[in-house]
């Protein structure tokens, strides 16, 4: 049966829900149930280990859901994770119509849920992806998702250059001051962006030089990201506020053999974990990122400096840059700019950034993009 | 008498004809001719020695100007200049009335254009700047002739630091390859600034690397900017594109005493000026920014490097930039960045940016601002 405009304006509904709440390492998912044209129960997914939104959504609509249609912007899951299946929910609940955004790209369920509400006779309905009518619901959601996406179709975490600059591309000034590059809401926004990806990555030096916290200040965060240092000699001191694994947990990566330093760092909680150094006897990126795509780590937020954020990149694991563009110039030939590394010797071979989309954030621009590798 | 709602179309209608042209030193002016609500003649000024805007209206509109309104961007200029009067030719053709979006901030004229035909018996009027309704014209021609009233505003021409440069702030790769970071559509754009300023810079370095021909390659354009070479030691070999100076003039400066490389040079047709050398025994900026502005350069346009942009900013010379961004990432630890020399040492002191302005050019971005010296 075709789909009506009143079933796509349900839809941008649960669109909207899906938008809130940080669900790190899951999808973000929003569900309307509509009885009669009414809406009688709405829910969305707010943080991983929480009841998912279809749950929510026919919890709150109660007998109503009896007959009822269900709008969820994923397909529902019909597997045991930290929650129980939701088709068993929607089946109990007695639910009429499913209409579902998306298919679930995690093996686990990738369709299956859709089939076992049919099967049960429940009328399920996908939303067309060459329909136009669901094209805008469908981008929206890729890009709400992109980490989760990213995670089950490459079976590595979404990797993302963040870097807060000048528009002379300058991280900090020659003496090594950075605070504070971009005002207050570019800040809040990487804040967010912490938070979306599930884990942040930085290099020792910057731990050693700015002493940064990491961790995701917003209210609506329940789970912190996994904070990761690549710090091949284990130079991070216990003094670090990194090393307050209170605030969320921490994750150092050192080369073999392990430094004596470890034991003392893990008294704190740290974990820390050493693999072969790579040529340039330092912890090799290629490591880490399979480490953490085993762990289910779906999104890392490279959070500097310059020669991490290159380390990246040459390994050919760099999906997209999170840019950050304050008002100033702060110049300097020996001031730290946010790709360092060799860089490539032609323009030709430059990393392509497209497309490209910029937001205003209070006199701050923020420039992210899609990264294709170099030919 | 207040100004009405057509005399605000027709003014449009000027600062639409305004735009066009390259008329460095010059200021942009646009004149219509509305006899009886019909326009009847229409000009702008398309070069420095070419007829002025109200003349080309005067002339196209004939007899018909007799009894008209002239409506003009700028006050009418009342001294001989490379063309006669422009008052005089109001007067003769006996137009009414004569409708001035601007006052001419050049000592030559500054009102006294005005008050000539006034006393002739014209009935004249000026936009003004308290009015709401004049407010968008008069804002698009402060744009338009910034260099211009720069110039007789401040008493030196207008500072531009342009740069074409990858997302992460670099102008070039390790290597030294810059060809080409921007598109077509921004090249084209930073053309159109060349002939803008009516005056370009460059560091030798860039001679030597580069060998740039620092034209403005476009149509209309009449007079080619002045080519300005900082060479403290005279480098600039013989074979330099810069010194066809049948393209454009060509200045270089050095440093004092004048190299013996520099009777060559001039023989060819390039100027050489030796200054005294500043502290770092380079070509001294002020000195340059002077002897610019004695010759009636109205604007200057720095096109690199990194260290020649850096000078003009220490020196407090620096007015807005011009900065092209290439969707793309070069990185390199070594590879020369938009704005290099010893650069802040606080963020605190950073030049602020502000407002800034952006442009789409292809899949490239202008981005345009105001420099703030910092505290």
């Amino acid at each position: 049966m075709a789909l009506s405009e009143a079933d796509f304006r349900w839809m941008e509904r649960a669109v909207q829900l899906a938008q809130r709440g940080f669900p790190a390492p899951n999808p973000h998912v929003g569900a309307v149930v509509v009885a009669g044209d009414e809406p009688v129960g709405q829910g969305f997914h707010p943080y991983a280990g929480a009841p998912h939104a279809e749950v929510l959504a026919l919890q709150q609509a109660g007998t109503l859901a009896r007959g009822a249609t269900l709008y969820v912007t994923l397909e529902p899951c019909c597997h045991f994770g930290r929650t129980p299946p939701c088709t068993r929910a929607i089946l109990q609940a007695g639910v009429h119509r499913v209409v579902v955004a998306m298919r679930d790209p995690n093996p686990k369920v990738a369709g299956q849920g859709l089939r076992e509400l049919q099967a049960a006779g429940v009328q399920v309905e996908l939303l067309d992806e060459h329909d136009p009518r669901a094209q805008p619901t469908l981008t929206r959601l890729q890009q709400l998702n992109r980490a989760f996406l990213h995670y089950h179709q490459v079976g590595r975490p979404l990797i993302t250059l963040k870097g807060a600059m000048s528009l002379d591309g300058k991280i900090a000034t020659h003496t090594g001051d950075s605070k504070w590059i971009t005002g207050e809401r570019a800040r809040h926004e990487a804040h967010k962006l912490r938070a979306e990806h599930g884990c942040v990555l930085v290099g020792v030096n910057t731990v050693l030089k700015d002493d940064p916290q990491l961790t995701a200040r917003l209210r609506r965060v329940k789970h912190q990201p996994l904070r990761v240092v690549l710090d091949s000699r284990l130079r991070t001191p216990l003094t670090a506020r990194i090393t307050h694994t209170t605030d969320a947990p921490t994750l150092i990566f050192c080369t073999e053999p392990m430094p004596a330093h470890a034991a003392a760092l893990q008294q704190q909680g740290v974990e820390v974990i050493a693999l072969p150094p790579d040529a340039h006897q330092r912890v090799p990126v290629t490591g880490v990122v399979e480490h953490l795509a085993r762990r289910g780590i779906i999104g890392v937020l490279v959070e500097g400096g310059g020669e991490v954020a290159a380390s990246f990149l040459q390994a050919g694991l760099a999906d997209q840059i999170a840019f950050f563009y304050a008002p100033m110039l702060i110049g300097g030939r020996d001031a730290p700019t946010v790709l360092e590394g060799e860089g490539v010797a032609k323009i030709a071979s430059a990393w392509r950034a497209e497309p490209l989309t910029l937001k205003r954030l209070g006199s701050d621009w923020l420039v992210m993009a899609t990264l294709t590798r170099p030919p």
